[in-house]
């Protein structure tokens, strides 16, 4: 049995979807306000931003990218666009809202980057990879086009968390575990890494330079 | 009738696509000068300016990339390099007319990628994508080598006349118009569009940022 | 007679493209550390370092990305990783083994890069192309990812290098020369210039700007 099968759960995975595609976006588009990018700008960063790590998956898979099959993508962008335009004094409040949207959106996009690439026949690192990619690429590229270094780099467990889902995934469906389960439990644990990171401001240690 | 299937014509829109090339090769050989790039660099840079939108269009709609298959953009970017290497106390001189060739390259850049796209039966937002792509993702390269936040993003109103160029391809090709004059009135508005936007320094708003 | 059919040739050819991959991973742990990276940062760096060039001309030449058949360019750069980090004390005064591994990493990835066009019966242009991509993307995409303008467009005579082995390998093919010769005519000739240019200071000029 699979998650996306079932019809009412597609519909709560695609919302789950969307959602993250916003806030991905909004990340974006508010980092380019911060360098004073124009309307066109912060939407290519958002759109960017939002799509960057499912495009270099697919491309890096050979399959067909995923956001040139429906426009939904680019409506989410414009939509977190017009969320930053309309509402930057109350975005500052809205960031405990957004926080979470991100989070379940980086879940739910290593868990689909990582089913691509199993559906494919792919050994479980590529898997691995190919989640790990889809869920910061993004944010890689965002910090490259407002010319900052990765701040994924430096900061934050973000990508930890996603590389410990995907062992999870990987382990779980090792030992045949119904597909659905491997999908909720990796999105779960990606989501509640995230957070205790953040909250208990967790972070990898610096590599010290030489002398 | 499809203008590319006429030979007159396929030389006329062959000149115009060197010209563009050598135009957006120049830009790049420069900006690469005044961060003091040695000769490899500034070629280098040049071609990924003249070429590197195709380039991307081409990896995202899977077909063979359009300059392995004939090294004239190769020579394009060398002469262009050439230009600049021998003329660069003229070349400020020559802005105005290195401008009229990098708009009409826009032009013909925009269509071929948005063409490329309709041929392979994509909708028309994907094809206004492809045509956008072509235009505008060689100087964003340009500019995060040589370590700059895309000048697009902050300045000047030119992926705004891509967008609008391939709003008109669509309509235009809705409307079941020959694609000849698709191809002509879309490039035309494009030029007409940047000409207008820089002589009256037509701009985007800035997206605020958050206080 | 082919190189690479050889068992023990292969394992020669092996090893120094482990040599190679990890010299590569170790240059880009040592600039991320430089800028304070968190480990995974610096692991990416490393590894984007040591596959960045493949991986472009695996996409230029849409097959099968190397890197994602075999886990061991993973295992290298993490053996990078180490290494840099158990003995960054010691590093300067291994700076002589890292950069002999460097300049045969670089001689073994260009001649790689290189047949990988032949073998798809690319005219010699695109080989050529195709080798110095595969030898100079690695080293662009770590200094776009610490945010820093590319070293090889400012310094070191490293693209030409590349550039000239590309040639030598087209002239000893065109001449019907046994492919193990031009491989390994090509390797020593790029190796060499690499060091001779090091050693003698040797670079381009630099493309002086406009007044």
């Amino acid at each position: 049995m699979h998650l996306f099968e079932n019809f009412q759960q597609i519909e709560l995975v695609d919302i789950i979807e969307f959602l993250g595609t916003i806030a991905f976006a909004i990340s974006g588009v508010r980092l380019a306000s911060a360098k004073r990018f124009d309307w066109f700008g912060a939407i290519v960063v958002g759109f960017v931003t939002a799509v960057g790590g499912g495009t270099l998956r697919d491309l890096l898979l050979d399959v067909p990218i995923f956001w040139m099959k429906s426009s939904i993508y680019i409506w989410c962008t414009l939509l977190a666009f017009v969320i930053v335009l309309c509402f930057r004094r109350y975005l500052i409040h809205m960031n405990n809202a957004i926080f979470w949207f991100d989070c379940i959106g980086l879940g739910l996009f290593v868990v689909v980057g990582y089913e691509k690439a199993l559906m494919l026949d792919y050994p479980y690192w590529v898997c691995i990879f190919m989640g790990v990619i889809t869920g910061i690429v993004g944010g890689i590229t965002r910090d490259i086009l407002i010319n900052e270094i990765p701040i994924i780099f430096t900061q934050e467990l973000y990508a930890v968390a996603c590389i410990i889902g995907g062992v999870i995934f990987s382990a779980l469906h090792f030992f045949n575990v119904d597909l659905a389960i491997c999908e909720i439990v990796t999105a779960v644990s990606i989501v509640a890494i995230r957070i205790l990171a953040t909250k208990f401001r967790w972070t990898l240690p610096i590599v010290k330079g030489e002398e």
